[in-house]
């Protein structure tokens, strides 16, 4: 028997693994660089952001509920690949002045990635008639982009400077 | 002799490292997508991004002219990975009426990539003193949001609704 094509509907369930794995990597690696960060409020901004993803991950596993499948993740080698570089920043610049500058730049191409996905899924929720999902992947898509513009905030105001007049 | 902290100006050096990877990558990658497209209009998009994805390369190299460095890439995991998903969307989704749709996901987690990295690099650029440098990365800054919009813009249009239709 021949396998049937996969449809949209395949491809948002794809997805939606493949961000529920992402979060639940983000929800690791976020501790860890708030403890890297030098400036007290970047760190602080990492803890209240781990705090946010916890409630993405719930999010998702609504919407996992909404479409009648269990939360399961699925490998994601870009979100591995984002995290890695956050790896390499901090074992590369530790005790340096541009180590909290190279920080924020790691979590903001984190940030750009869900922010990538979030809009995608909301698309296709959408499309797919997927009304209940549609505000619950609005929720976490604000999040992020708060998140990315805060740490555009620290960076500017403190952590870029200090990295140039160290 | 104890080796010298890293500094803003090494950061900066090395995310030009990192970018200048991913395009080299990218502009490996975008044919194979516009070879893979259905819709005739998304592969135009992606054969036009591969011209403008040569003369990003180009305004890197000035880039690295700029700060009397020579152009090489550094491996960039995360580009890596962000390619191996649109590799997989290609191999699972092949034959599908989802497909397009897939391959616009996979290209936009790209695109928000590069509109990060580049962020991050006009700010230290600015940082830095590297006046030069900050209108050429703005250039390729604003093709890379113009490509991500026009990409939304298909999906909208054609591809998601022929996804789901189908």
């Amino acid at each position: 028997m021949a396998k049937e094509p996969k449809q949209l509907d395949d491809l948002f369930h794809d997805s939606l693994k493949d961000i529920y794995f992402a979060e639940k990597k983000i929800l690791v690696a976020l501790p860890k660089m708030a403890k890297a960060a030098q400036t007290e409020e970047l760190s602080a901004a990492f803890e209240k952001h781990e705090r946010e993803t916890e409630g993405q991950v719930r999010r998702l596993e609504q919407v996992f509920a909404l479409i009648d499948e269990t939360p399961r993740g699925k490998n994601c080698p870009a979100i591995l690949g984002l995290i890695e570089e956050g790896k390499e920043i901090i074992a590369d610049y530790k005790g340096s002045p541009a180590l909290d500058a190279g920080l924020v730049s790691a979590a903001q191409s984190v940030e750009h990635y869900e922010i990538s996905r979030y809009g995608t899924l909301i698309a296709w929720a959408n499309e797919l008639g997927l009304t209940r999902a549609v505000p619950l992947l609005e929720a976490s898509l604000e999040e992020e982009k708060a998140t990315d513009e805060a740490l555009t905030q620290i960076a500017e105001t403190a952590i870029n400077q200090e990295a140039e007049a160290a």
